[in-house]
This record gives C-alpha cells, structure tokens and sequence, in this order.
C-alpha cells in the first residue's frame, strides 16, 4: 500500500445550465489528474446554483445524469473522485418508500473504475441567522442525512462530510477515532460572513484535533451567483499547518497527502491513546 | 444576576522561593482586583517551577499554605479566585488510603469570601515527545485526575482545566452543553513547540465549538526558568474571536465576559440544538 498520494481540489463554480457546470468540472478534474493527483475533488453544489430557489428543480436521483457523468470522469481519468455535492432527490419509485419528495445535499464517491464507493448525505442542515450577516435556512427544502460516511480506497480511509456538518466536531472524532479516517475531504461554500470568521479556524482545529488532513473544498466566489462563496479551498495537515489554500477565484490546488507523516504526528502528540472517554460522557 | 463581569487573567512567573511567588501572586491580583476585576486567575504552577524535578518538592496538601494564601487572597480582594495550579499531594492521612505519595497538578478555585467551591485535577497529563522539539513526560512525577470540574459562580457556572487538557475537545463539549458552563479558564504552560503551533488555535477552537468564553492563563516567559513557557495569556469570545491577547512578559490581561452575548451567538448558530449526539456514538 503506497504511502503518500496527491490530493487535488477543485475550486470550481455551477451556472443555470447544467451543461456548463459539467463542462468546467470536466475540465478541472482533467487537469488535476494530467498533473498527477490520485484524488480529487469537486466543491459543493458544483452543478446547482447554491439557492433554496434552485434546489429541487436541480435535483436527481442517483441513477441521474449528473452521477453517470462524475462515474465517467472517475473512470477515464482513473482517479477516486469526491464528487463535491449535488442535490439529490430520490428515484421515481423511492416516492413508495413515503420519502419521495425528500431532497439531499449529497457527496457521491467514485473509485478510478467508476463504481461509487460511498454517498454522503449532509446530515446538519445550514439553518443559521447572523445578526447584521446571512439567515439562510437549508432546511426549507432539504432533507437531512443520517450516516457517517468513510470510504475505503488503496491509500487509506477516507472520511466526507458537507460543509455546515463540519460545525459538529463528534461526527469528526468518530471518523478518526472510530473509523480509522485519516483523511478528510469537506465540499462546502461558506458565505462572506462565516467564511472570513471562522473557515480557517474550523478547518484546522479539525485537523490538529483528529491528527487527520483536512481538506476543504469551497466553489469560487462568483458574483453572479445568489450566494457569494467564500473561496479558499485549503489542505491542512494533522499538524493543524495549511498546506495550501487557494484564494477567491478558480483555482485548483495540490497538497501532499503523507500517511506515515500522519503517524508520526499521532506517536508525537499521543491524543487517541491519552484520552478518558468515560469521562466525558 | 448580572449578565456582565471582568474576568482578570495574571501573567506571572515562579520563583525558587515560594514566598516571592505569593508576593509576585499577591501584587497582580490585588492590581486586578483594584482595576474592577470580579474573577481573576492565575497561570498554571503559579508557585513552582515547571519541571519533574521540583513537583514533589514544592507539593503541598489542601491544608497547606499556598491554599490559605490564595483563600486569603481572594476574600481580601472580594473576588473569585481562579488559583492557577500548584502541585498538590495528599495530606498526611491520606496515605491510609493507599494514594499518599500522588501529586497532583491542582487548581482550587475560591469565591469571594475565601471558600474553596471548587478543585481540578489535571485529567491527561502532559506526556508528548516531538520530534527535534520538547519532550515531556509529566506522569513521571504526577498523577492524573479524574473528573469534569465546573464551578458555580454568581455570575455564571465556569469550567476549570489544566493545559494539556485542552487536546481532548469532549471534555469541553461536557462542560458547556452538559453541564452549562459559559466560560471555561484553563490555567496552561505551553512550550515554544507547541506554543507557536497550537496555542490559538486549540483556545480559539475551544470557545467558537462550545460557544463560550475561554481564556487561557499562561505563565510569563522567563529565560532563567527550567521550561520556557510560550506565554500568550488570551481571552477568546464564543465567536471564536480574540478579546484580549498577552504577549510573553509578565502582565495583566482583562476581558469583558458578556453572558448575553453567550447566548446571542448560540441563537445565531444553534449548534447544540442541531447535533445529533445518536450519530457521533
């Protein structure tokens, strides 16, 4: 099993035809896997206007176009894809499950023979109302998941969680600590008030307090969009150090993902065995 | 109940001579209190230098003289008095309960009228080897606590822990979303490895997930010294934002500990309403 690999993120943005947000992530994961990357990643709602507005007319089940085209892209570009999110709604014949109308915000994965390896169903719905700042309330037209999701690959495990998910730092723990995650792959498009706050100090405690790399991968700012992004996609390494980070714009960004280095932190700083669960229950 | 306090944290420094850390002591809490602090704090090992080699030396019981020293001091300056550590061994009759030769690395806390209302054992001890930096093994000399420690305060219930305790974020969770505390203060000696890597991050990670206040009382820098304290006292608000920052000298750093604004920042990010505690287990 290799020891090291190259994580690339995509910071790319979605436009009102579907096409287009295609056309773009096509040509970005192309790029990252032409310079080298065994992972790569797409941002958020990368095929959808990041609006309650737009959600459900966007949405399709997973046997939709959007899946098919990210398993391809995962195929031909023989790379594990995280396929950022999409709105995803249930199959015609789920609405016999009684859940039919249900719409998630959901990161599928692909192993670099197209098979998806794992779905990811935001499980915290972005339900927030800063003073002077952003309201925005998810829940209006989405439905929450209810599994934590790593996936397994040929480097490691390998954990997904969404954007407003990354508030919770449990489920995180439960990753590491539980799930054996030793990277972290975050789709997700903070705002300009929460992003400027607090992207950086999330994304870097999670990482120094997992001993994991973390990475979080934001779409571009885009001024036409009815959501300004914050941008800045960024790898930390477990030693809570950012790697690299992208600013605003379009951008794609490498960062090396060591696992022995990811044992050395863990053996330097013993945390996972140190602690006292009872204790905090 | 008044909904607004300052909390006062000391910088100070040990010396050989415990009688020169209780005036050292004496001088910036009663500057403190003098300057309208309601809660003032001291650094960890407030009356003994840093290292394996002086715990046992320096300890002393509950019934010993830096305890009455600190009961003094907080029912003459009227304050709650958040007493740093020092390296506490059982009293004499303790041995008959078989644990007599454990030191301890202890914070007692006082209220204004000189009670002990509340007493922290360092839970994880500091025992971390990094590699071409620090090595410390503090279960050399001391032993470990084992319980979560929130004291009640007119003002509000504020959750005590020592330094390295600070790695192990569900502590912290317990503190603020079981048992209510709003502010924690954790008296902490970090080195200048770990200092310049972690310190504000840990601190600032600690108040934006818990959403509390949560200031860190470091010990002055002093060249002399066995263990070069990294310095830095901070007082972070539950936004995650710095309030006040110390640099390494000895000095006084005061912050206003608004409770109103506790609970204006978990209305507008009501995180511990929308965890989702079944999912983390």
């Amino acid at each position: 099993m290799s020891r090291e690999f190259t994580l690339a993120l995509c910071q790319t943005k979605s436009f009102i035809e579907k096409e287009q947000s295609r056309e773009m992530a096509a040509s970005y994961v192309g790029k990252a896997a032409d310079n080298g990357a065994s992972v790569v990643s797409l941002p958020e709602m990368w095929n959808c206007p990041y609006s309650n507005s737009y959600f459900k007319k966007f949405s399709e089940p997973e046997t939709g176009e959007s899946v098919g085209f990210m398993s391809d892209l995962a195929r031909k570009n023989k790379i594990y894809l995280i396929g950022g999110s999409i709105p995803e709604c249930e199959a015609d014949n789920g609405k016999t499950q009684g859940d039919g109308d249900a719409i998630y915000n959901t990161c599928f994965v692909f192993d670099p023979k197209g098979n998806i390896i794992g779905k990811h169903r935001k499980i915290h719905l972005f339900d927030i109302s800063i003073k002077g700042g952003m309201t925005f309330m998810e829940s209006k037209t989405l439905s929450a998941g209810d599994s934590v999701t790593v996936v397994d690959t040929e480097f490691c495990k390998v954990g997904i969680a969404i954007c407003y998910d990354v508030r919770f730092p449990k489920l995180f723990n439960k990753m590491a600590g539980c799930l054996d995650a030793e990277l972290i792959v975050l789709p997700a498009a903070f705002n300009m008030t929460t992003g400027p706050a607090h992207w950086e100090l999330l994304m870097k405690a999670r990482a120094l307090d997992n001993q994991v790399y973390f990475a979080a991968n934001s779409p571009a700012r885009d001024p036409n969009s009815p959501y300004q992004a914050f941008g800045h996609s960024m790898i930390v390494d477990p030693w809570g150090k950012i790697c690299e980070e992208s600013d605003e714009n379009l951008s794609i960004i490498y960062g090396k993902i060591d696992l022995d280095y990811v044992d050395s932190v863990r053996e330097q700083i013993p945390i996972s065995k140190q602690n006292k669960p009872d204790l905090y229950r």
